[in-house]
């Protein structure tokens, strides 16, 4: 049951992303290196998939507009430092068919740029819910550590090649942002008891899609001898803890695990999660076909 | 009037970085990178000047000893994080008398090291008092964008030798964790009143503390050719808007405008800031005579 049409959903993801730019410029100098970064940063959004997870948790579980579009700026805003950081980190030298942040304004202020975005994201948070901003902000503290405990980990294993690792490491990596654009509006909605439910449902989803993804790129990983690809990772060795003998499999069982957890979730509030996991369960099976 | 000894003054200051420990720790896997690193930091802690005027603010309010612990940790987190970034920008080889984080543990662990303080600094603020999360955490983010505007236009001038400018850079980057020592006190005690004299009282004596330290390093400055000491620099030129001739004047200047602020904030919470403006202006005047 959802109050909100699929226009005014739109609608409102287009509202959390100008009050996420608003929040980041608020406190900069206009024409600083900064507000230079950020607002280029900001001038081609990408999909936007973890602020419509957020709206539409949000508005079914029937809380107001102007809380739901501070939550999905907030979630966005994580995610968003967490693509400079990442490109920084792994030296992608280009971003949404652009120059990279670190690469267009160098290094520290690629830093300094994810710094600002992750504090604002706290305090989006706490403004979207100043009754819930403890359990919003402790939560989110909470997200954010699995984050940088996966990246860290991940670059530390430059050459991964061991299955279970690579999945542990993509589950704290990945899946923490996708299980906080559950978690938050869970929270202002007084569902606690499904909390732990919905970490896990984002978990499950981050890896599967990590499989879905790494499964698209295992010829050209192949070609480059990219061996941080599950999927290249799979033919190597068949006997993990999930019992499965392709990568295929192993995306389908995560996805499908997501897909049944989030149908249990209060107001029907990951059924856009549950379209998420069909689409992407489907394109496999056109794929196997 | 301050409920608490000097003593005890100094257990709360330890019961803050015991808690500062636990947050930082709560999420990640021992023996991981980026466990290690934090726990490397913490082993030698700083000043904690910052903690210590928080401390002293809180309970000259009469905040609850659990929840200054609270905002104590959640300030000198905040220090932590920009130190272990300062060093890392600033090519800074060594830190509290052993090597810093990244130099130790590579630029990547120090970034993430630094998010995560960043984030549980949040945290523990939004901990500390939940009734009053949403002002803590607001406030929060715009001193840590305050802090990185400073730090980002501080690394783009390179070749610093306009005075004013250098003034302006060391209000954003020093005095906005002063600030926040006695801003984060004040808003739990509902003086929000205070907040803005606070905000200027801190801004000035972060500016009078930088000159003063400037004022140190002069003489080894000077022969190594660093021209960002603004003790340097107001010996090239002596028309500022502070209408002054020497730096001993400048930071003069400043602390004694930080310690009549701090004179009329509520309840006495400013005079731990009165007696370092007092420490750091009695150390001028030995050296002046």
């Amino acid at each position: 049951m959802n109050r909100n049409s699929e226009e005014s959903k739109e609608n409102l993801c287009g509202r959390s992303r100008v009050l996420a730019a608003q929040t980041s410029l608020s406190e900069l100098s206009p024409g600083s290196d900064l507000h230079r970064a950020i607002t280029y940063h900001q001038a081609v959004p990408g999909s936007e998939a973890r602020a419509k997870l957020c709206i539409y948790a949000g508005n079914a579980l029937g809380i107001s507009d102007e809380a739901t579009i501070g939550l999905a700026a907030a979630v966005e805003t994580l995610h968003n430092a967490s693509l400079i950081q990442d490109d920084l980190q792994d030296n992608d030298a280009t971003r949404r068919g652009r120059a990279a942040v670190w690469k267009k304004f160098g290094r520290d202020v690629a830093i300094n740029v994810t710094d600002l975005l992750l504090s604002n994201a706290f305090a989006l948070a706490a403004s979207a819910g100043p009754l819930h901003a403890q359990k919003l902000v402790t939560t989110m503290n909470r997200a954010v550590a699995r984050t940088l405990q996966g990246q860290t980990n991940d670059l530390s294993y430059e050459q991964q090649t061991d299955l279970d690792e690579a999945i542990a490491i993509a589950k704290e990596k990945s899946g923490a942002l996708f299980s906080l654009s559950l978690e938050l509006p869970l929270i202002m909605a007084d569902h606690q008891q499904s909390l732990s439910q919905a970490r896990e449902i984002g978990t499950l989803f981050g890896i599967g899609y990590q499989i879905f993804d790494d499964l698209l790129d295992r010829d050209s990983d192949r070609l480059s001898g990219n061996s941080a690809n599950i999927a290249l990772m799979i033919e190597e060795t068949a006997v993990t803890k999930y019992k499965v003998d392709t990568a295929e499999e192993l995306a389908y069982y995560f996805l499908s695990e997501a897909a049944s957890g989030a149908a249990e979730l209060p107001s029907g509030c990951g059924d856009l999660l549950i379209e998420k996991c069909s689409a992407l369960l489907h394109a496999l099976e056109r794929e196997a076909a």
